[in-house]
């Protein structure tokens, strides 16, 4: 298998495990959180960047770079890793929660997905051997099934025949990769907020030994209680010795949560996302740098942060950047909060090891100001 | 005096000077071109960057960090430098030349310039003693006089009024700036495209003994041949032992037309403009790596360059994302534009050294592809 998962340390106490994850491109720590690079880049940084702020593994968008640049043009530039110059892991999605996403734009068969592209309109179709064919160009280290995201709030009955679709499609997946030395499929647990479904799709999906499994269609809209009650009951279906991977989901809460719950790997735009709105994440709470409070406050972001932005600039300078729409403002917020994730997922690496994460969940609660 | 040229060498053949300008926070050597940092940031560059480039000097512009910010707050953050967290010089603009180019927005008096800010649309008033006022808070190195930037092109009667106005405004200024010590006024000679007045401007500001002097009012529409006939005449009435400073020039031939006329410093935005919308500068002249030839092109920008972006990344990749509106686009680019013309100053630096000046234009020209 191309993708493997050393099991370092479970916690006695919760689901937490801490693993290595061994991939084509080095060793990552689990768990782990992933930045997402949608269109063959983490938005503003360099791979560079990317690397000093310690992370490993990236994320990366099948149906956009589907669309443009198109997959033949990144197998000629022989493959994504060389495509943007990045050396470390890469994972891609399959492109179906985008397909699916589309709404009205988009047509349904047991075939695939028809959909206009959002970029001219055009006419485009994805199946199963299709998301696998492009990832296969693309040259991803870890490769995602092409699956149904199943909204949320499905009925019973859409969501049972959704998860058997997804199911059908996971087979095709797996006919369909060739370079199983080089890449690994990663399957996906359906079954919306319906336990027996649920237990249904991770029997199907586990059935066919696959290098790892994700928990799909959470962080789709429902309560997060209830994605923490799926976790609960769907995490224990999966087998242990292979990575888990909740797709979607980038909250400082849903990460610590997520873990506790035997999750080792997520992906999420939010840090990014809300860094170019201007809104950072701190430990105690979210600082929302436009904001004119901030307009002559000469103190970093956050004080106790030993990022690049923290250690050089202040609120009120970055403020400026970002009234003045200057883009050193976006890069500045992008590396503050890809650094906030990526240390407190090696926080709490820290805590498994040291068999202290309830304790280091409930300090990070009352700091962050969350509803304990 | 806070700002001194040492001249290393003059050039026999040319009018061109090697030397090291001694400013508060560091040596440059000179000619230089100098980076445009409008709102208090190169755009798209960290000052790491900046210096990895090897720029030592750039310029900012009162006029927008007068409207936003605002002076006082970057009094209060322990001015400009600190501000932006850049320890090289900094050479601030006076604002004249934005507020003059305002047309119908503003209306000038012996006074000064008001004017409408084109933020808001609200009403502003800039005279030499406020743009000097502004610049001491901002505590740059090089303050430049309040002056009018005469619009090409103009009757010799507005041409002297202005240029009699200017220098009238310089003693203003002059009288204004009591940080001689930090901070070091340069005068700009105005007087149009007219030799006679060309000569009066000059006497009169060469007479404040300045620490510097600039050649206003020139890249402003006219002919470059024009533009080379006044340098002709007008450089050599300025003080041998004074830098010599070209604003608003930046285009590879007239930095080294410039420099041939005895030009020591010179600023323009045209490389960090274009290169975000697109285009490259090489030796062998523009690249629009925006163009549709370049989509399966997996060659550097330019295969002889050893910047960042050459070095690791490839035409197809950078107009993906120029497409794609993605940030590190216009990061690489910019990187790429300044790294050219900072180490053609480099090169020009050599030549001038090593004698070989005329030659070193002639292949540049010829690689180029200027018309010669």
């Amino acid at each position: 298998m191309a993708v493997q998962l050393e099991i370092i340390k479970e916690d006695s106490r919760t689901r937490a495990r801490l693993g290595k994850l061994h991939t084509p491109r080095g060793i990552i720590n689990t768990p782990v959180f992933m930045p997402v690079g949608t269109q063959a880049t983490v938005k503003t940084l360099t791979p560079e960047e990317l690397k000093e702020l310690g992370a490993g593994i990236i994320l990366s968008n099948t149906y956009h770079l589907f669309l443009r640049p198109g997959h033949d043009l990144i197998r000629e530039a022989g493959g994504l890793h060389s495509f943007m110059n990045w050396d470390g892991a890469i994972l891609t999605d399959s492109g179906g929660f985008q397909v699916f996403s589309l709404g009205d734009l988009r047509k349904i068969t047991e075939e695939g997905v028809e959909f206009r592209s959002h970029l001219d309109g055009s006419k485009k179709f994805l199946s199963p051997e299709l998301a696998i064919e492009i990832q296969m160009a693309l040259g991803s280290d870890i490769v995602m099934a092409f699956d149904e995201c199943t909204p949320y709030p499905a009925t019973r009955e859409y969501a049972k025949e959704s998860l058997e679709r997804t199911t059908r499609w996971l087979k095709r997946c797996k006919d369909t990769l060739t370079t199983t030395d080089k890449q690994a499929l990663f399957g996906i647990v359906q079954g919306s907020m319906y336990e027996d479904l649920r237990k249904q799709s991770a029997a199907e999906v586990t059935e066919l030994d696959l290098p790892g499994y994700a928990v799909g269609g959470l962080s789709v809209g429902e309560p997060k209680e209830l994605m923490y009650e799926v976790l609960d009951y769907t995490v224990p279906l999966l087998p242990k010795d292979r990575p888990r991977y909740l797709m979607g989901v980038g909250s400082p809460d849903a990460l610590i949560e997520g873990v506790m719950r035997g999750i080792d790997m997520f992906d999420c735009v939010l840090p990014t996302r809300i860094a170019r709105n201007g809104t950072a994440m701190t430990r105690y709470g979210r600082v929302v740098v436009r904001n004119a409070q901030y307009a002559r406050d000469f103190e970093p972001i956050d004080p106790t942060c030993d990022c690049y932005t923290c250690s050089n600039y202040s609120r009120a300078y970055i403020r400026h950047l970002l009234k003045a729409e200057e883009i050193l403002a976006l890069r500045l917020m992008t590396i503050h909060n890809l650094h906030f994730l990526v240390n407190m997922m090696r926080e709490i690496r820290e805590a498994i090891k040291e068999g202290r994460l309830p304790e280091y969940r409930q300090k990070f609660f009352q700091d962050y100001g969350y509803e304990n």
